[in-house]
């Protein structure tokens, strides 16, 4: 009996190991698993520098073990179905892209200490986008992001922190601790990246202020557009509106679900949704484990990982900054053009 | 006869003068009209420089003659109802703002030539948030602008420039002049705001893609948001939904009309709406011509008009370098803090 993940990985006849410890120890746990021969799968967070992402590249690069960054959001049944759009041409060209984790996890920062959440302690000493990977994975597939495109810069600034202290108040008065305690994440944070061919992501770290969830996935191209907040697919020449206020077309994206559902999510469906999250949980493990069993390389790999994590860092360091733009690294070294 | 504005203002017995020149006369003709004693309802857009904003702002210290943007979103129905929210304290401290000029205008741009419009011109020189004002007005009242507050610093980023070209090629392919016009205006620009206070505003400018109509307005507060995209409010408290998809809360924001209507627009409604654009156009006209009619000074000024406009011109510098943070200039000198 160990609770020692160098133990368990030293036990010589593991195949993969499912990565789900808190953000800080994602990276060491990967780059262990990968000198130990063993698949890793990660679950999601974002980098605290970018050194630790080029640790993770390397890893790989030495070793040639795949890892895989479990972005569940990559399968959502409107992610894919937008992605099959955007890969037969139905909306042109795309320009820009956005996203957003917006949900409301006040509570779940607020009892930190007793739920054992990593998220209080970020949530009191950085002010950063934290979370991006939800939207920027779905968006790097959309944008060919290591594959033909890459970001190169981004420029981040967040609102005022007043959310989570006005929770406290509310809902925790009697921590003494936490009602001295200061929070220094911005309520809202918002980083535009610029891509190599010229799209623009917007991403929004969303989640110390009452709202309804919403990953804000919002794909603009010359033909048409898609809106998750309002689940609308609007095609030049086809759909044509000025109304104010209330909008026909609102909800209408389901009217596109038997032409454009992905082919993963038609023979999912088929089969029986299972897993959590609607279902993306259990999509993103198959592909994983497939790999595992067939020794190949991973859907999603380190690359991904590393350019979706450092934005993380990134922001952070805009932030500081003032807004001040900076570079995303190619962690690829210029392989990104050709893979 | 005469098609000079200077013989106008010389006559003598003018008493206001309403200003629908193209963006780069407005400030010239409003400041004629400052220094003939005139007050000038001056059409909105976005200023060349920070200097002319300045004039503008100086002839009326030197005139005392006041000059009003006629900003009608300032006046919409959802905006100004929202507004009544945010002053009755329902949606809480506000920390954020959204807002964009949403609204395909391929054919006014692509056309400009024949229906002599300027935007041709500048889509074809120039790449920056050029017409911020519908989304800036109804936001910086709500964010007392110039007033206990002030926007301190911005940066801008555009995307590639696609909607046009694709436009041009599909639309207007006999135009030869046309077909080898390289468009410089970015599809989307998204120009992110902060405030003394910490608040951050977040503007879109997105008029050469195809879409449906939206001003885009968002208000995120500690106790609530409004969203024009769906047309709904959500309370803290209240509201609680986690459906993917479809939210029962769309449109939602008809059941708050009651309650929270702004008292002018009640009025309003009660008399009986009138003019352009839903009706905002003859608000926006007939609170400039009870400041001329009484003498006093106009509900929106000099300042407002400065401030709102100059991020036209300081988004172009920042995109120009790169997403560089620039700062906003304090048009009232100080007394912004005591307005």
């Amino acid at each position: 009996m160990t609770r020692d993940y160098r133990d368990v990985m030293a036990l010589g006849d593991i195949d993969a190991v499912v990565i789900g410890a808190s953000w800080a120890d994602h990276i060491d746990i990967a780059v262990a698993a990968m000198e130990a021969g063993i698949y890793a799968a990660c679950e999601v967070g974002g980098a605290y520098s970018v050194q630790e992402c080029w640790k993770l590249v390397e890893a790989y690069e030495r070793t040639r073990v795949p890892c895989m960054i479990m972005e569940n959001c990559c399968y959502g049944r409107d992610e894919m179905m937008v992605l099959n759009m955007v890969k037969q041409g139905v909306l042109g060209d795309i320009v820009h892209c956005a996203g957003g984790y917006h949900h409301d996890l006040r509570s779940e920062i607020a009892f930190g200490k007793e739920n054992r959440h990593y998220r209080l302690n970020n949530y009191i000493h950085r002010n950063c986008e934290n979370y991006p990977t939800h939207e920027i994975g779905p968006i790097a597939r959309i944008l060919n992001i290591n594959h033909g495109n890459r970001m190169v810069s981004l420029v981040s600034m967040a609102s005022k922190a007043k959310g989570m202290q006005e929770y406290v108040r509310k809902e925790k008065s009697d921590d003494a601790e936490l009602m001295q305690t200061e929070f220094l994440q911005g309520d809202i944070v918002t980083t535009v990246i610029k891509c190599a061919h010229g799209e623009t992501i917007t991403i929004t770290l969303d989640t110390t202020l009452p709202r309804y969830y919403s990953r804000g996935f919002t794909v603009r191209g010359t033909k048409g557009m898609y809106m998750e907040d309002n689940h609308s697919i609007y095609l030049d020449g086809v759909h044509d509106d000025f109304h104010m206020g209330w909008k026909p077309q609102w909800g209408n994206a389901e009217q596109f679900r038997e032409q454009y559902e992905h082919p993963v999510w038609k023979k999912y469906i088929e089969e029986g949704v299972k897993g959590g999250h609607d279902g993306m949980d259990w999509l993103v493990f198959k592909d994983f484990f497939e790999s595992v069993k067939q020794g190949t390389e991973t859907p999603l790999d380190v690359y991904d990982m590393a350019a979706w994590m450092c934005i993380s860092a990134l922001s952070e360091e805009s932030i500081a900054l003032g807004g001040h733009p900076v570079a995303i690294p190619d962690f690829t070294n210029g392989k990104w053009m050709n893979r």
